[in-house]
This record gives structure tokens, C-alpha cells and sequence, in this order.
């Protein structure tokens, strides 16, 4: 491994390229990068003390950019976010807003070939690279990502998939090798890859780190796993755990360890920001409740009644609000009941786990890793690249990488 | 390790002896025990596929005995818990009634020597055996635990200890070694041992399995360690792991792990049982809450702002009741919250785990395992021999303690 | 008015007939009447009081007959709900059972034209009378009523509608005037009242009180107003108000008298029962949740963004479980949220609310009131006869009615 | 009445004189009237249609002084709510700034006599005009008075107690008539009256409405309703009526509405913000819980076991949580649970209600009314001169007053 020169008179400079820079989630990354102060400590895994050895790039040397179909500025959403979920103080806000506007400038509009209706009324057709075949918008994509590398004078970039989520796609034959999809990029009647999956082609092609933080197909799919390896990167996903699944995964082994059975657990989830608003949208939902469902059956053993419902409830914008209600039968066929409500800011929690997943993914290509990194399966709802969704396992699992780094 | 001889003409018989017989979560292990079907699988850990080829003792080859200072039967127990906290169904009753009673009958007078105020008051001075000095009580108690044994013809018997909780007792040097304490044992001044380590002591000196289930002294003090290794027998405790805390054990590590720094864990337990009766008495309670409090300063490394508070309810009789609200501190500052609610029945939680362990260290004994049991950690509040309350880490060592059997 | 003769040799009798004879809260309400004792004041408005001077039926004046299309007997009813909900205690099911059994007799198979398909599914055709025109059905309702009146010798009958919820009926032109509907009774080609309007108008037409406790369409057609006040009876409907609305109607008032702005009101509903499963045919949910959205906008005098769920969990039964999340905003636009959760068993809290307009009906058809009874609003998520939810209103109107009959 | 000349040339200029200027509900009230913007309207009772013909005093009109102990200004005040507890915008802060810091200069040090070692603690010596005799303290009090309305050419002048909660105080024979207590002003060794009352002596004895919104003892002694209806003004209170309690008599009508018998009503409240740590000292949280235990009982007619415990959890700052469980028994005995928790912020629930005493009150004198001003029960959870707790039935005397002011 080769340390960062921290020290040096020429410091590492890197990149986060961000698809869907203007959401909440998005800006709350921006404000953190462009404070890198005490207060961005908290909540982002990698600032704990286990990590120290690795050396992982600094919150000051990142510069952000990213793309978007939408107008505004970094800035503009976080203020946004302040005034709709009072988040952020006056002193975050004034203080950043320099820096804030300063990248800004290397937001670039989304390249759009296969949205779907809901993405593509919610964009501004001045903030649209239209393209005519999958080639032409990998194309595109890539001219971005150089540009930025090369005016910002970056060692590296890593991309991160923030964008709103698709509905559910369905792979093929042709998704089966790189060879077969390659002979597809110029077909123009027909979808051959989900949006996301143009960007993580895009991305991974160029050689940087690829992070799906949604549930949508992004690099997915074996073909891109193929153009992963032979462009020797790494790639993380999918769909960050930053709420109700994350706490399902903390709680399941508890009433499997103590042989409690569940009858039924049910999961209700407002939410009112952008993410929500995809969510009306049932088939854009259907990608998001299938992920959401999938965990519980895998860490107890069988399959309980479950009920997972997401609605999009304007007021709370950011605040995203869930009632679990969980049914358990004990000793001597007695029923018991556990509810717990969680009240999590989406943008504050996702945030730092995609700074982690930068870092992470940045310092895994240094060192030479390549594919999937399945260490990180605690960062997601899906992991890719393993199996394991119980929390206290996969914790394990990043415990064992940090030993095997040091 | 011999196997027990489950297909033998003479099946093996055991005995469970409970101080504290005629509480309710005695009543409703002894209801367990009679019905011995499948209704009694749920909530045990030992039922559970890993443990079968550890051939635990059977629920059938248990017969039920024990000490109480009031009077009563077994039949009486349960069914005043159905009529105030609506446990168990008519058939479960009904069914059990017999051997309910027959057992009954091996329930002996409580000995008292310093008990406190309140367990005094609670008592029917016909179900007391009054003693002037430990000797006595120690001796009482044996010849009762030898007649058990003797009358009932019992392979093996473990005495667990299930009475209301004593006041904190502050150990001191006589209690430093066994031949130090024997020197006090016909002292009649003063109380050199509380009322539980009595009991504990009397089981351990018989070689007997001893479990405490409660927060009190029990077997833990350093000169009845020393006894448990001359008498070549097991001990495990202490205070049932049942609610609040198995939550807070399997919850903690979730905040840890996404570096969500806890600003405040306040708990509020309510609870209208005898148990909750006793921790009116506000020296009871501080054993209580002791217990409950330091599990999170370990789990998380620091110790938030906390507050474990314990009501007496009367009208939630068996239904203990919990509300933890946590208040975390997320990216930026941002202050999040989640609450729970856990509504559990404190008997049918806590009588499984009792059968659990009764089974589990039958077995160690039977094994050849002397001393503290520290692979038993997830039953317990306060285990005793480990410092891990992780509920995650505590099942990774009865996992890997299985995995040293077969 | 007249008093009724409570101390006559030949005391009052009189009849509740059941349309829904076996399902949870008949079985309830006719374990509430076979005990007549202590355990049946609570929960039961007419037993407060300010009632007394009105001299109602005594509980232990009632009969109980009914129609249902599933076979079974009412003790089996409650002994199901007491396995599945851990409802009643041994000694009330073991009490009440043989004049359960007796009542058992009374129930006749129900009348099917019109029903819906889950309902026809569910029902039994050996306990169904299949009639092919809407005058036949009437026939047969009342041919059941009128022996069950002469066999019992029961001095009034009242008639009340706990059958399954029905899809939403659209009233047409032939519903706006008796002589309109009559004209069509024997119609066979399309159907021209829903299931329940058949029992009402068969009860109406014998001049007996009828009372509708589900949202299905009942009485509530002027056509059938128009025949209550010619046959000189009341009727009272519609929906009865146990737990969600209740809430809703007590707390929304004090968000308007405080002036904070509700900004969204979510309730999300689980139960296990009967009526929860028909609930899963999309039509039938359609009336449900219609009926309890309407009351939030009456009472703020605005709509805030609202969603009623309601889900059906198998493993609650009659544990009817609503989490509901308020959502408001205090001054300076500060957002707020109050968050509350229900846990009621739905028979227990139908079953003295159909006792109460019982016994409230027949009083107020022997004092020679005639057609809606306006003052039973509090009864009502859709009260006919009166715009008024507001709980604490609706109260006043009763107390109102009270004062004048005195 | 004299009909507020809005439209003349020099409109009515009032005041409003804190006790507490520099708490968090005072920085909040200012801030209100500094903005008097939308955004005040919601939360403001006296902003709904029903008050449009009063024409009360409009929130520009109105100018802020006040006494405190403390040092600091009132932007100080908000300013440090809005980063602890992200209350406010910023664009709230920036723009009610400069008449913040302008009314700043009205707030004089608080006069001391007899205040309790917990408020001591927290003053500052050179904020705190030391007195030695009752007669004293309210000749410094009323210079400040006098020299607030010259200075600042005011029509009237509300004071509004807003001070830290007292310990209660016990009256005595010489608080029973003003003679009495006027003849004991010059008492040099032992404490004849609480701070709250000195400072209520003063205002009344200058004829100045006075509002107590806290639970001392303020003018709820007879001696100084006396001086009340001597020097012809008004007097309001006691204890704001803000959160759980607000809920409580919202709610428990509906328990006794249904005849639901509440076996336990247990509120666990918990709050971070300077009330809550002069909580912490028991004589002061006497007071609290003493008013906030009363109003179930008076509302069900019978004293259900309850609970009411009030914590200090420092985090929370001014998000006044509380939790509370009803227990309730319906039919045939069966035990129910209702929970509900509310979140809310302390200041802000309070301040507009403060704006609606202050025109009430002012209103009310000007009209020529004189003594305790019952109609205002509803915003107090001790209300003077009436026993009525249930909101919807004070909620109907203010409507009562409402229709026969116009």
C-alpha cells in the first residue's frame, strides 16, 4: 500500500463525482466536504479510530462535481433543506456557501436516454445532454468525467450513484458478458440499459471506483462485473442502510437468538423529500419495498407475515419517520409486541456513509483491489457480493478487512 | 462426556428446585414443565436445532420443588396470572392442574435469617423457617434440597434461585475466601451473608447446579467461588436478561457502529407484579437499576447522559412495559431520535430461559465443567464471569462453546 | 312515556336479532348478556349514571337470535377469540356457555341475493337461503323475525347490522321514494339493493328498531326513511366509532382550538379479525377508510394531507393496532409531531356500544320517537342525521336528549 | 368599551414586561412580535377569525421590557435556542435582529429577596438589584414599571410571569386580606411572599394586568386579588397549558365519554431546557407535578394510579418529549392500551399563547373588567376562578366571553 503523502508539499487531490448532485443527500455530502469540521465526525464510520491506520483521503482534499437534469445550485439545496427540515445552523451555512457555489460550477446536465416518465417531468430540458444511442451516452458521460479530472487536477475520482430510483429492470442474455452488451450500444428502438447503468458503465470504463447508493440496477450486472475487472477497479452497492432496514438488521437476531418466533412485522415509512416523491411513482416503489422485504427472511430463517409501506408525506420533507410493529410469540404460545419509531433526517444519515464509501473505495483501487468489494455489505440494504444482512456480521466482515490492511 | 441414556428402560430424572416457588415466573416454568408440548418450544433457546446434539434433559424428566415464604400452589400461581394478565388458555390450565398440584406439594417453607423489611412484611410466618445463625440456615435448607432428591429419586437436581430482589450487599473481607466466611457461619449479631447467598451457598456445598436469576448476592462473591470448585459443581448468573436490556444489548452496538454518538438513553420501565411491588422499596430498586445501567457505558465506550427508571403499576400486573427513547447525534450536528415501546410478559419471557438454564448447566456439570459458566453471558444482565454484553458477541460464545461439544 | 314495569310479575323481554350472528362481536355481545354481571358495566355508555332515570332493558331482559351464513354456535365464537385474542377469562366462558348454547338455536341462515364475492366465499351453502328477488328476501328476513318474536315471546325486537362491510352502494333515482323502490322489488336482472338494505327494510317494514354498526349502505336510503317513518320505528347508524375515529374526533379538536396547523394526519390500521380480511377485497376497504377520512376536514375546517391504511396481519386477531402520526406546525412555522398508538380489541369495544343502541332504540320506539335518532352521533364514525364529529359536541347532544326525557 | 383607535393618526403603543426576559420563551415571544410576520399566525389562538371583531392589540403595537437575573440579550436568547435546538430560520434571525438587540435595553436586573438556592445559582451578582424588605422589592420593581411605559409613551403595560417555577408556597393568615399582608411589608427575617408575588404586588398595585404562566404562586393569593379589584385591572393564570396536560384534557373526556375505566395513566416527560434543570431541584418540581397530577381526576370523577415524572435530559433542550400510557378496562374486563408521545418544542407551544393572554388581558381591561379573568381557563392547566379542565368545555366559555363581547 502506498501511504498518502499528507505531508507532502503536493498533496493527493481527489474527486467525487455525484449522479444527482442537486439532491438533498447530495448537497448534505457538498456541505460537509466544504466544512471538514469537527461536527462532520459524526455519523461517518470511517472517522472512528479503527481507521486511523489506513490513511484514507481527508474531507479536505475532496472536490466535489457531479451531474444533474435539474437547475440550482449546491448551495441552493441545502438552503432549501434548512428552511423545509431545519436542518443545518446559520454558522454551516454562511461559512460554506463560498465553497458551496464554487462547485457548483462543475455541475454538469444529466445525460437522459432511458428515464423514466416521473425523472423525466421533474428535469428541465435545458439541463439535458439528449442523446440518441447507449454509446453516444457513455460517451458523454466520460467527456464530463475527463474534464473534471483534468481541470481539477485530481488523482482520482470515485462516482457515486445519488439519483433518484428507477423501477425494477430486468436483465437478459445480453447483460450476460461484455462482449454481447458492447454489440448492443448503438441500438436506438429499444432499452438495453437502465440510466444508471450508462452512468456506472460510464464510470467504471474510465477506470474509477463505482458506488450505487440506490436500488436501482446501476453496476449490477454481469457484463459490468466483466468491464469491472478488466479495468481493474472496484465497485460498492447497493442501496445505502440507513434507516428502518438498518435497524431490522440490528434487531431480527435478537428474536432469533432468543428463539422468539415473529409473527408479523410491520413497517411503515413516511417520508417527504425527492425520494419520496420518485416513491409515488408504484413502479419506481416496487424497486425500493423489494429490498426492504428481502432482509428479514434471510437473518431469521423464515418468512413472518411482513408488511412493508412507504408513503410520500409531504410535510416532513427530510425526516423520514418509521413505525415498525413487530408480533412475537413466546413461551407457551403468548403474543408480545415490540414498536419502535425512528425519526432520522434521510439526507444527514445517508451522507456520511457515501463520504465512507469515497474513501473506501478510493483507497481499495490504491491498494490494488479489484470488483466488487463485499467488505462493505454493512453500508447496504442489498450487498453486493454477499449474503450476510445481519448488522453484527457484517460489522465482522469490515473488522476483518481493517486487520488485513494493517 | 457420557450421553444421557434417553432410551434406557430408567430414563434419567431431574429436579428443579426454586427459591422463590410461588412467583410467577416459577408458576409458569412449573406450567411448562407439566405440559411438556409443543406450545413450550417457543422462547426456549435450547429448542432451537443447534442444541439437539448436546441431548439437554428432556422437559418430561423434570419434576418441580422449591422454597417459599408464602403460602399457595403452584395451580394458584398461574391461574391468578391468567385472571389479572390473561397468560396462558383454558386448556393450558386445565391440562396442567394435576401435576400442578402434586408438585406443590414438594414446596417447603422459606428460610429467614436477614431478609429485609419489605420481604418480611410480604411473608406468613406459617411458611417460614426461622434460624438464629447462617449454620442453621444453610443446614435447613440442605436437608430439604437432600429430601428432594432422596424422595423424588433425582439423577441430578439445580437449584435456581427466582425470589424477589434483595438490597445491594457490600462484600468485605471475610467474604475473600471460603475458610475466612466458615469462620462467621454461627455468627448472630449481624448479617455476614444476605438471604439469596444463603441458598446459593447451602446448593453449592450439596455439589448441586446453582443459577442465580436475580440481581442478588447469590453465589457471587469470591469465597462461594471457591466452594463451587471444591464441590466440583457449576454456577451461572446473574439477573435474567428479559426485556429492556436485551433490547438496549442488541440495539447499542447499531449506534456504535454507524458512529451515531448517543446523546441521551432514557428508559422507563412499569410493571405490576410482585416484582415490581418489591422495587417500591427504593433500597430493592437501586440492585435494579444498577444492573440495568451499565451495560451501555460498555457497549458504547463512553457514557451518554442515561436514565433507567422502574414504576410499579399496578394494573400491568405481568406486562412489563418499556419506553426507551434515544436521542442521537448524527452528520453536522443533527440531532435524531427513535423510540420504543416493548410490551412483554415478564414471566412467560424470563421461565423459558430458566428451563435454558437449568438444561445448560445440568449438562456442564454432568460434562465435568466446574466454576463459573461464562459462555452462558446472553442469559444474563450482569453475567458473571465476562465482560461482554453485546448481545451479538455473547451468542458467538455459546456458539463456539456448542461447537467445543459435538 | 311509559315506565317499564321492572317490578311486575310479567317482566319485559325483549330481542336483539344479529344480522352477522356468529362473528367476533355478536359472540361478545351475547356473552355479555348470557353474564349480566359486574364485568359487563364497563365500557358500556347506558350503564353510567346519568342513564338511570331512562329505565333501559336490563341485560338480562335481552334474548339473542340472528342470521349468519357460516355454521358454528356462539360459544364457539368466543372460545376461537379467546385462543386467538387471549380475550375472556375461564370462568366467563364456562359461565356463559350453556345459555350461549340455547341462544345458538335462534340463528337461521342468512338471506344471499346481492353479496360480493368474498362474502359468497365465505359463506356456507348449507347455511344460506337463496332467494331469487329482492321481495323474496324480504319475505324470508321477516318470516325469521316474526318467529323468533312469537317463540320468544318478546315484547320488542330490535334489529342490528354486525354483518361484513360491503363495497360502496351508488344510490340511484328508484332510492329517493318508497313507491319508486317497491316498484322494482321484483326485479331479478340486476341488483337494486345491496345485502344489508334487504335486512333493514325487512326489519323497518315489522316496524322494528334497526340499527346499522358497520358502514355498509342500510338504512341510509331516503326510500327507507320514507318506510320508517310510515311504520312509526327509529333507526340509528351508521359505523360504529371504536377506535381510530374515536381518537381522531377527541384530539382534532384540540389542534383547532389551539390554532396549530395540522399539516398531515397518517393513521395506519392493523387487525387480524374477520373484518380485517374481508378489508383485503379493495372494494370492500373503499367504504371503510371513505368513512373515516371525512371527519378530520369537518373538525379543522381544512383538509391536511391525510392516508388512512388499513392492512390486514393475521397474527392480531381482534387486536385492532393504529399507529397514528400527527403532524403540525406551532408558531414561526415550527413543525412538531404528536405520535400515538391504539391497542384495543374490536369486539370488546363494539360489543357494549351495540348493547348501548340497543337498549337506546328500543327505549326511544316505546317513548313514540320516530325515524333517525340524531342524538346517538357519538356512536358514529358517519352519524345519519347529524353533521356533527366532534366528540365532546356529539356528547352534549346526548346529554341534551337526556335532559328532555326526564 | 373604548374601540382601539387603529386607523388614527397616533395608534395605541403597549407593552409587554417579562419576569424571565431572557428565558427561552421570552427570547421567543420577541422574536414573534420583532417579525409579526405570517409565520406568527400559526399557534396564536387569537389570530383565528373568531377574534377578528375584538380588535385586540395588533403585534406591532407592541414593545418588550422585562426583569432577569441573568445577563445577555435577547437575541443572545434566541440565537442559542436556534443552535441547540434548531429552532428558527435564518432568515428569521437576520431580520428580527436589530429590534432584539434595540429592546434589549429595556431589561433591568431582577430584584431578590427571597428566591431559592437553585435561582440563586443561576444569577449573576451584577444582574440583580439585592433588596432587604418586601416593600423594597416592589418600590425597585415598579420604578422599572413606570420608567418602561414613560420611556417608551405607553397606553398599558401587561406583566407576564415567565420566571423559573418556585417551590410552592404554603399561605398563611396574613395572606388572607391585603390589610394583613400590607401591615408584614417591612418583615426583615422570614420570607412573607415569594419573588412571584413581590413582582405581582407590583404590577397590580400599579394597576397593570398581570399574567402568571407559570406554577407559582404569582397573585393567586387572596390579599392580592383584593388589591386586584382595589386598583380595577386583571389577573390571569396559572401554569401555561402547553403539552401532555394539554393532551390529557383532551383526552380523558373521551375515556369517561365511553365509560372506559382508566386503571393508569403513567406521563413521563423529559426535557433539556432551563426549566427543566431548575426541575431538578425537588421543591421546584413539587410544584409541577402537584398542578400537572390534579386534572385527571377532576375529569374522571374518580383517581385513577398515576404517574407523572418530569427528567432533565440535557440534549433535548428546549423538544419537550413526553410519553404517556393509559391503561383502560372495557367490556367483560378486558385491560386496553393507549400510548401516545409528543414532541414538541417548549417556546414555541408557549410564546403565542403568552401574545394571546397579553391581548386578552389588555383587552379585558380596557373593557372595564376587574379581578380574576376565568374565561381564560383553557390556556392554563391551574386556571383561577374556575374548576373547569376538560378543553372542549373551556374552549366554550372563551366562545361564551367571545359572543358577549360583540
Amino acid at each position: 500500500m502506498t501511504t498518502p503523502a499528507n505531508t507532502a508539499p503536493n498533496p493527493r487531490r481527489v474527486g467525487i463525482w455525484i449522479i444527482g448532485a442537486l439532491g438533498s443527500v447530495s448537497g448534505t455530502v457538498a456541505l460537509g466536504l466544504a466544512l471538514a469540521d469537527a461536527s462532520t465526525q459524526s455519523g461517518m464510520v470511517t472517522a472512528m479510530p479503527p481507521f486511523a491506520p489506513l490513511q484514507l483521503d481527508s474531507l479536505s482534499s475532496f472536490t466535489v462535481g457531479g451531474h444533474d437534469i435539474r437547475p440550482g445550485t449546491l448551495f441552493d439545496s441545502v438552503l432549501l433543506l434548512h428552511e423545509r427540515s431545519r436542518l443545518f445552523t446559520y454558522q454551516q451555512l454562511s461559512q460554506s456557501q463560498p465553497t458551496l457555489e464554487q462547485w457548483s460550477a462543475n455541475i454538469r446536465p444529466g445525460v437522459i436516454l432511458a428515464a423514466n416518465p416521473t425523472i423525466v417531468n421533474m428535469s428541465d430540458s435545458r439541463r439535458v445532454q439528449a442523446v440518441a444511442t447507449p454509446r453516444q451516452a457513455i460517451a458523454a458521460i466520460q467527456a464530463d468525467l475527463q474534464a473534471f479530472q483534468r481541470d481539477q487536477q485530481l488523482d482520482q475520482v470515485v462516482v457515486v450513484n445519488l439519483a433518484s430510483t428507477e423501477p425494477p429492470f430486468e436483465a437478459g442474455d445480453m447483460h450476460q458478458s461484455l462482449e454481447l452488451l458492447q454489440a448492443q450500444l448503438d441500438t436506438t428502438d429499444r432499452v438495453i440499459l437502465p440510466t444508471s447503468s450508462l452512468y456506472a458503465y460510464a464510470a467504471i470504463d474510465l477506470g474509477m471506483p463505482y458506488v450505487n447508493f440506490t436500488p436501482s440496477t446501476g453496476s449490477s450486472l454481469p457484463a459490468l462485473e466483466e468491464l469491472t475487472r478488466l479495468r481493474k477497479t472496484v465497485v460498492a452497492g447497493k442501496d445505502g442502510k440507513t434507516g428502518e432496514t438498518l435497524l431490522k438488521t440490528a434487531l431480527a437476531p435478537m428474536f432469533a437468538q432468543r428463539n422468539l418466533q415473529v409473527l408479523s412485522w410491520v413497517g411503515y415509512n413516511i417520508l417527504g423529500n425527492r425520494d419520496g416523491q420518485v416513491l409515488h411513482d408504484p413502479a419506481n416503489k416496487a424497486s425500493k419495498v423489494k429490498t426492504k422485504d428481502a432482509v428479514l427472511a434471510s437473518i431469521l430463517g423464515y418468512r413472518p407475515q411482513s408488511q412493508v409501506a412507504i408513503e410520500y408525506i409531504e410535510s416532513l420533507d427530510d425526516w423520514k419517520t418509521a413505525w415498525d410493529h413487530i408480533h412475537f410469540e413466546g413461551f407457551l404460545g403468548t403474543k408480545m409486541v415490540m414498536q419502535l419509531t425512528w425519526q432520522g433526517a434521510d439526507s444527514i444519515l445517508a451522507a456520511p456513509l457515501v463520504l465512507d464509501l469515497a474513501r473506501l473505495t478510493l483507497f481499495a483501487q490504491r491498494r490494488g483491489e479489484v470488483g466488487i468489494l463485499s467488505h462493505l455489505a454493512c453500508f447496504f440494504k442489498s450487498p453486493m457480493g454477499s449474503n450476510v444482512h445481519e448488522l453484527a456480521r457484517q460489522w465482522q466482515l469490515l473488522e476483518a478487512y481493517l486487520a488485513s490492511c494493517v
